[in-house]
């Protein structure tokens, strides 16, 4: 159920329907767009009797119709968010650039790789600490000591990092150190992680699951929404399909899926997504022109040495010209890399 | 690193390998067979000189192979595991049937389950009462009062019960209460739950991700036993796949696949495999057909009011009719229903 | 539309309404069943009122529903259809066991194994003298004489044959030879080829596309019957998916959905449907579980020769063993392998 | 294996090694490159002696490697193949914009669509004259009068047209009268009209099969090339998956993929690849963006009312915005879309 107010409601009025939602059980998430301010009650609204709120000071309208992700839905909000990162902003006009390695090696690796992505005018420090693996005996990431380098390559190269966390052990490590939390594809089925997520104060990188549609992953944003934290971007990275020449299937028609029914910010992960280093540039590309919010992308100093994934790393001078070439293609979708930090 | 030794060898000859391999960096995990016992060595063996164990005593041959997967592997163990919940076999000649409702709802909704799936024939009841929901908003499980009332229903009719964890908290509920942990498709990927599930005494029944190939089962279940837990029965539950008359797309195919390269037992589940009722029963036939370890199957003695996957779940009375034809179909697998007590 | 009528209709009667049908632009198809007679009216009958046959002689309803594939539906033909293959019966009760080698590559090898199928119960004879291959330098099949080949191999051991016809000019020859005629999973969205059966007396054996959903198939089938050939069987052969562990994921859901939608027989092939040899056994098992009317398997009495696909082949001896487990299986679905002479 | 000559050797030095091939059953096919000759040969070259043609005149190197595809292959030819259309070029340098309706419904309809077509900068008219529908009962489109509608808007318009081809038959009105034959998505494994194409003197344009891999795709149009027509493009149009929000998920990546293997030009149908209209002008961005060396894009004038496929058609006025767009993203792969004709 939605309760559209007067975008001038008061915050005692604001207050007072959602003491009544709370009253019967709702819970009341408020959206403040520009022309009018929404009130989204989750709960088990079907019961309610709308006219409870009808008549209440500077109720507009009550929406009663049944949304799966109320929180995420675009229904609640028409205006695209804008999600903080550190000082960088993501979502609607601002596009972000986050790049560095799958995995955080040592200290001298990820500074490498630090500088060479602020060099090559990329806007957030990615990096693996505690790295999910198909195999128990494959490189797991170097824990809290990796986290440390990433925080202090991030702060030396005046970048905020985002890194993943596996579970809420680590998500309290990552909530220390880090800027943004990522959720991998692998556990945004993991709603324990999601639920965690949400009671933090962090901003969630949320990646869409291999074998998951769109609507899953709206749903598993929902859940982070649900607990109280709306900075979520999320982010395509290829999905699991019969196609055998690459390692997953990038569907870069999501973003635009996503960004017709929520007003959440996406953005595309083509490394993850191709698996092959040779494709990255060009798909990274593709995906910018289709008009994601963003790229997150995996640069390696020596990919050929990388402990994870390094046939699908690419070299900071790969990033720097696709950095250069960002400019022309932003201006075809209404985005830009500038004013980052005025917009904040 | 494989180290072969003769099936006579004596406690002590093994302990000096487990211990020179400790020395080296490496973990040795016994398999004991009829003709042979079997040290599988996991950590980092690729470094390490096989000539170390060749000359000690009882040793045979030390086999220099990288197995993705090498605990779970049938070249360390060739004979089929039989996993024991309760007192109910499974794998090898042991076929279980695992029954009961999507959720637990209420004591009476469950106990009348357990009666009748006692009554036609299972072997060992489920229940959800921690359920993984693609939305926050669905019904979420009766948590610890449901497992509470499954636990007291499998107890009055003498059936040991599988119930799911989703993570370290409700783990540790299922693990006081229930004879199995269920980890679910959603977390396959789980790798902070597989190891925690590694770390308990009690089997594990491990389902295959929705999106996640054969290798990757074999890889999660590699996670339990690397930690110490053997006892790992997997189960195929339907993949995603563009076919839509069916809700995933059961591969039974899995079955065999798991069955050439492990020693686990694998069982299927067909009612979320085709999330619809009518095709549940010749699908469960299908499934003891190709050579399936077990079934898991949703039962519901009033499916049109369950309040999760209701459209999915069978009639009391269809799960008896099909239980009469087990024994038909088992004998031609080599299986059959009977002795779980004496196999123990 | 659908005219139903009454089950004593006469020919005078039914010929009004069909008469009446053609006036407005519509074409009838008859189904007789024992307790009605439907006609079936294909064109545009969006735009035809009802009212113009429901005064008519011997007409008990006019039922306006909007099928996408009026003939194939069950809508109009609620019992099993029995398509017979020379004197073999498929369909309703009547399980058939088609094998033989994937191409035809010798009159010696082709005799060899349909002396073999014959020992070993099967009922016909499959063999491909026109095969469609991936590439242009592959074996492309021995043609007009492979066909003639086979046809000899099946006289001389009592056995009807089917093979697969490519265009219209290998369905002339195969119309001339053979006793059925396949349409491949290649070819199953080749509708000029689908038209052109439609338009012979042989029975059809339609394969679903690898990437085709199951109404797909039906409405492949629709262009065979709607050109006035009802003797159309379908068959299962695996679908693509992301799984690598077989060639193709067999949806042995497939044949539920099928026999729920349709009154055709579906049979299942385990030999394409895997693609390796030791799965094809316990995948035909589990087929004929589910209650597949048929299977068709690739056999060969020297597989490690085989032209094409002989990896997936298996032995006379391996066939001979499944059909011996064949009544136990057939026993629980109410089908059976005898009385085909006499059921024609 | 290929015949490695100097790009300098004599019609007659050419001559005696095709001869020579010739004599022990290979076919040579040339491929002329700026520093280098090659002649491909098909046929089995697994048993030909190399040393037959090393110390011909003009041989430089004989390559013995099995390759899928020799004649599709960049092995043989390194340079980006260009196609002709008209005097439109398709490849390399050249990008070109290939528009119009679905279906061609009347001499009004696509008069007017392509007026607007060759307004908004498009190079090549599309049209359906005979349609492949799954059922057959929709819109089949207007056949040999569609063929001559659309032939007679193209002339007025100075624009080529390209136009599918189902069968033989068709595949002979389609050569009389258009510029370009199209297979289908459905018909890429319909070796009979492949090999038929491959015998025309008109380019063709070959799409992707909805359930095939690249190498597939590659295979066939290997048959084409193999029967000496070498005016071929290919065109990723999208493939079967689980994800549900587009009507197929379209598959940016095999433009790569295909460039990296093979000299042929490949374009991209954004219309059937989403079967959206609002994510059409977006994805044939990404297309561009990408790499793709054309576009195939469905164009309506009054999509509400086409006679198939109407929800996918943007409108004239789009795709004027759309080709604006063009220069600004083909400059960053390299490509134009001016001098068609001098380039011709």
């Amino acid at each position: 159920m939605l309760i559209v107010m007067s975008a001038q409601a008061t915050p005692l009025q604001i207050e007072a329907v959602a003491a009544r939602a709370s009253g019967v059980g709702l819970k009341a998430h408020p959206f403040h767009g520009e022309r009018r301010l929404v009130l989204a009650l989750t709960g088990s609204p079907e019961s309610v009797d709308p006219s409870l709120f009808e008549t209440m000071d500077a109720v507009l309208e009550v929406v009663h119709l049944r949304l799966p992700y109320p929180l995420v839905s675009r229904a609640v909000k028409d205006e695209d968010s804008v999600v903080r990162v550190g000082g960088v902003a993501v979502g609607g006009p601002h596009f972000a650039v986050m790049a560095g390695p799958c995995a955080v090696e040592s200290h001298a690796q990820v500074r490498a790789v630090a500088a060479a992505v602020r060099q090559a005018g990329g806007h957030i420090l990615r990096g693996g600490a505690f790295k999910p693996r198909s195999s128990p005996y494959s490189f797991q990431g170097r824990g809290r000591e990796g986290l440390e380098a990433l925080r202090d390559a991030g702060r030396e190269f005046g970048l905020p990092i985002v890194t993943e966390a596996l579970d809420e052990r680590s998500l309290e490590l990552v909530c220390q150190h880090a800027d943004m939390i990522q959720v991998g594809s692998r556990n945004m089925h993991n709603y324990a992680l999601l639920k965690a997520c949400g009671r933090c104060r962090l901003p969630v990188l949320l990646k869409r699951g291999m074998g998951s549609t769109v609507e899953e992953l709206l749903l598993a944003a929902e859940y982070i929404l649900a607990e109280g934290n709306r900075q979520v971007v999320l982010c395509e990275r290829g999905i699991r399909t019969f196609a055998d020449h690459t390692r997953f299937t990038l569907d870069l028609s999501a973003v635009l899926a996503v960004q017709r029914l929520s007003h959440l910010p996406i953005i595309v992960d083509p490394s993850h997504g191709t698996g092959k280093r040779h494709k990255v540039v060009p798909m990274a590309r593709g995906a910018v022109a289709v008009g994601a919010n963003g790229l997150l992308i995996e640069v390696h100093n020596d990919p050929s040495h990388a402990l994870s994934d390094g046939q699908q790393a690419i070299l900071p001078s790969e990033l720097a010209a696709l950095v250069r070439q960002l400019p022309t293609l932003l201006s075809l979708t209404g985005k830009d890399l500038t004013n980052h930090a005025s917009s904040a």
